[in-house]
């Protein structure tokens, strides 16, 4: 029995040193927002650049996800004077329109088994019950609007270019076809002939009343030599800790991951010739800093909690109850989890770039030095 | 051709907010040290506590790992009074007393492929060029003894324990039998059975003069409920963080990890009954926040690249050479990755310990609520 | 002739580290906000408990302050459910209705002198030159508005009463009389019987078309003893810089503060009997950490710079120019400051009170331990 | 009376972002030490560029100082390779010669009034008596080997002279006849026609057995235009956290300070003409950024409260006692904060120097744009 009542309170929603990113918002709250400390100035920014962003992730595009069909269009409230950045902190909101608390009050009392619930009543006490609350897919709406930010700035000024893709879906492999593809289905599948596949499981899957897990590989190129510091901030060090700061994520890996545990070193050394590196095994990271090849993440993501098929549970007394959830799920989080990737690698790279800015260091285009 | 020569500067020594640990010290320099700050005032504390965990990752303690016969004597500065910690900060300092530095000639010239050689000169230009300098397995020494306030800490203020094991080297799986085997042989293979055959492995890898990767888990047993925070400061996240900063790291997982992919929801969520979890897939973390369940997480490294097999690289001029490292050298830096990964484990968890108080949260024994 | 034409962006809009504010918005652009991090659960909040400290300070209540007559009416987007705080971030936002741009336009191409003007334009580039952009003292609303939720619950939930009062206008020192008095009078002055004084003063001032500095007294009682850390985030030093963040400020002063040069150490040693200290020279900060006695802090707040009175300036091309400023000003911004460090001195005790209790100390009430 | 008896522990033992310093150490411990983090890499360094600062400062100099006769020599563990740094942490240590444990045993049980005896006690108990233990100000020693780096940096590199001097001692104000005569009494006073004055002041106070405050002046020549960060991270606030974080100052001003609160706009502004500002009240800090005119300071420092006059106070138990201080005493303080006070500007200007740089703004030698 605890002596003391007290609740904890929540803190820890900043990311980055130099580009810092600071969210609010919950999923049923009144709005969502952040600030984005850190942009360069004179940098040409309107709402559209975010919002293009948004809608890849936007709920109700497609038949699979979930069906809010929330526009999520985002504001400019600081930082930008006639369209373009004046350095100072960018203030973003986007205000909730669509929120079905209905679909939620069957769950007030009883902990959903592999969600939060459970841990958030134990620290929290006061617990936000619709939709999932803080912790919910929704708030990483403004992590990809932050991301877009960053995306941008990345390309244009540095060239440098981020990109994700669906890599696995349960038992179903996607192999890189064509970056093109990838936008054109709504898995971010990058092999239009594996959609049907995917389609098929997922209707399965809809009907089974069951969800599944699945991997997700996003790609830096032209990501300049030099970023990341030894010891404790290296690059990789900063990738993990983003990725897996996505919601369902239980596993990240650095270019070839956890094959290299059977490989010799003989094997996964990446050789220099006259030429350049031979090969990248080390997915763009050696020693924490980045090599200028591609910089090459694969994260892992673990099926929806939330699925039809009853489980036990308890409730807040203690005792053992069935739990059905309803509402609007994702038999596969997966395909969301694509533009989220591609945000906090921006972020991070951005980060990290300018850090290496304060150092002096030239910004290379990634080409080795001979 | 570069503009400006300037070069950049090494930050990023520092981790924890709370519990912070900041390291300095170049492997073949005068000594390494490191600064904890944050240790609670009115723990007993003596260099024989650091000392013991220390001495499980010393050079020249096996056969296999590096013939650098260094005694790696921990030094209090400050922090302690009559044996009691004070609550200020506290300096620990390992001096160096074996260099070989000789061994390591013939590479001033050229970047071993694989090592940070090449991204360091690109980025530092004045290459410390001995042993691998700040990046070398031996800076990790003072990481080890910071973390080993962190486990006394909470082992015996909240009975917190954590452990490491090999799970893994090549194609060589390692079956969890008894902890208590852990310590009896060089590998921590927690299967007494298996040390021949990895024995085997490793007399035939340092006669071909190669190397292999391997895989540790790491298990925290009796960890509170509810330390870490949402959005950007989980404790899963940290985690990634603080064990890819690890050297040789290139993946980490938590739980089941990369295996959630191929699962369904309904099997892969962890029920709750009257009588608690029915499972741990999750491995101890369920929306960033510690569940009470044994936190598992797991790691892979890379395959040394400072092998005896010669290799294709390139000198500062961009001439083709090839490289044959000499020196001290491991087949598989796995063996020693494992008190390493237990020190990082202790000081995340030590860190989010100390935050979660500050909010005056209770700090449970991980008993569910019922 | 610069080589490069880059400009620097801006950082640094966040102070605290467990009571975190982070703000973001111009002076003239759409909206102001901020982020308050850290906030406890369970706490009784609505817009009414951050609008009444808003109002003090608001433009247009006396007709000595700017004539920017806008309702500055804070709402809150999130971190409150059902009128409770459940311990996420708490989003604030203000929007701006007023701005009259118009009185600006002859500025655009001068620096102001005594602006931030003309280092803005050396390090920014992209000057906003609506009403002082980001240093505007309209920014400080969200500071007030930050300010609020820490003055509330330090007084509820521990007692701490944070006030301010006007201690000198130019040559006109006011006396503290009774606090009552301070709210009574547009100056904040703490003895009804010197405003007459002091409007005679501002009358002058106004119609001469110049300004006048000030000096602020802000005090907090029933500060627990032991806050702040040794070394570098002394309470002292924290308080000395969220005061000098305050635009306008040019001196700080806990205690006796500069009136110490002059004394002896047999006056000015706070000596102690058996009925507690028998003096508080020290304002309440010994070694960098509250006593449990009175904080006392003092202000200098400059005149402002933007007066009638034409001034010596430069324009973009470096031409010498006369500046004759017009719009709204105040002949003293001492005036407004009083909520303003209550405000800052509010943040900094809040974020060192949270700071305490992840250390496990008591939070006592300030009694002596006999 | 209390019903936790937990103690809190100390952190906060470090400061800067880009240039960092952490100190460890106590007064009477094994050995005071720092890592300096940020230091660029390829920059001449000895011990003895070090060395000289200390010097200015070591107690045993004069005959008016502590007569502890420490010779603080300071090694180098790490960061420079042949004399050039690398841009690794640079680890510093000064190992403690003369501890006179024996002058302090009689205050072990009583609080020693204005001191921090009484705070220390009352948040952590265990009370190393010894000299002060870590408040002590032979803690500084570090700071000013810290800041000895970063005046050596800023000097070579860019031009920036960082200079102190005794304002005031007592009733006895000093004014600035030369630079060069501070170095050559030990009263760092500018004008060498005082210094029989100041030295009839300290000799009738240590036959008194009493103490005097002081103020301090310290000016930094040719900084860059636009260091500082608006809003919270201003180079103004930035300073007064500095410099009131060292012992014994309760008040900082930046150029004329509290003289502005009686001055007019139209006096106080600093105007500008085609040959540059004509005055400098603002003290080279407009806004919170640097103008690039000189950056000028003042602190106060109150008297030593370790006096051998007796004075009233309480021991553990609160019972009244009476205490005489004995052992090594400053009858003035002042003398040695004014190398300290250089450092903390040289760190905090290094600092603020290395954050530009991630902004890629343009290093001015501070002259006017036309």
């Amino acid at each position: 029995m605890r002596k003391q009542n007290k609740k904890a309170n929540m803190a820890g929603n900043s990311i980055g040193q130099f580009f810092r990113v600071t969210t609010f918002g919950e999923s049923h709250g009144t709005a969502l927002g952040c600030i984005v400390d850190g942009v360069p100035p004179s940098i040409a920014l309107t709402e559209g650049d975010i919002q293009q962003d948004l809608d890849r992730r936007r709920p109700g595009t497609s038949r699979y996800t979930t069906q809010r069909c929330e526009p999520d269009k985002v504001q400019i409230l600081s930082g930008v004077f006639q369209g373009i950045t004046t350095g100072t902190s960018i203030g973003l909101i986007i205000k909730n329109t669509d929120q079905r608390s209905q679909d939620y009050s069957s769950i007030k009392n009883v902990f959903r088994p592999g969600h939060a619930d459970y841990t958030y009543e134990q620290k929290y006490g006061n617990r936000d019950y619709c939709g999932g609350g803080r912790s919910s897919a929704r708030e990483t709406a403004m992590r990809v609007a932050a991301g877009a930010i960053a995306k941008k700035y990345l390309k244009e000024k540095h060239g440098v270019h981020i990109r994700g893709y669906l890599a696995q879906m349960g038992d179903i492999s996607c192999h890189m076809k064509d970056w093109d593809q990838v936008e054109q289905n709504p898995f971010f599948c990058p092999d239009s002939s594996q959609v049907e596949e995917l389609d098929k499981l997922m209707r399965m899957l809809r009907k089974a009343g069951d969800s599944v897990g699945a991997k997700i590989t996003v790609i830096a190129k032209k990501v300049p030599v030099g970023l990341g510091e030894p010891v404790f901030d290296r690059l990789d060090a900063d990738l993990a800790h983003a990725l897996m700061s996505i919601n369902a994520v239980k596993g990240v890996e650095i270019g070839d991951g956890f094959s290299v545990v059977n490989k010799r070193g003989s094997d996964n050394r990446d050789e220099i010739t006259a030429t350049g590196f031979q090969s990248n095994h080390a997915g763009g990271i050696l020693g924490g800093i980045s090599s200028g090849q591609d910089i090459i993440a694969h994260l892992a993501l673990k099926p929806t909690s939330s699925i039809m098929i009853p489980g036990k549970t308890i409730n807040k007394q203690g005792e053992e109850v069935e739990i059905v959830t309803r509402g609007r799920h994702d038999p596969c989080v997966g395909i969301r989890a694509v533009p989220i990737a591609e945000a906090m690698m921006a972020i991070i790279i951005m980060d990290h770039l300018l850090r290496q800015r304060a150092q002096c260091a030239d910004v290379n285009s990634g080409a080795p030095r001979w």
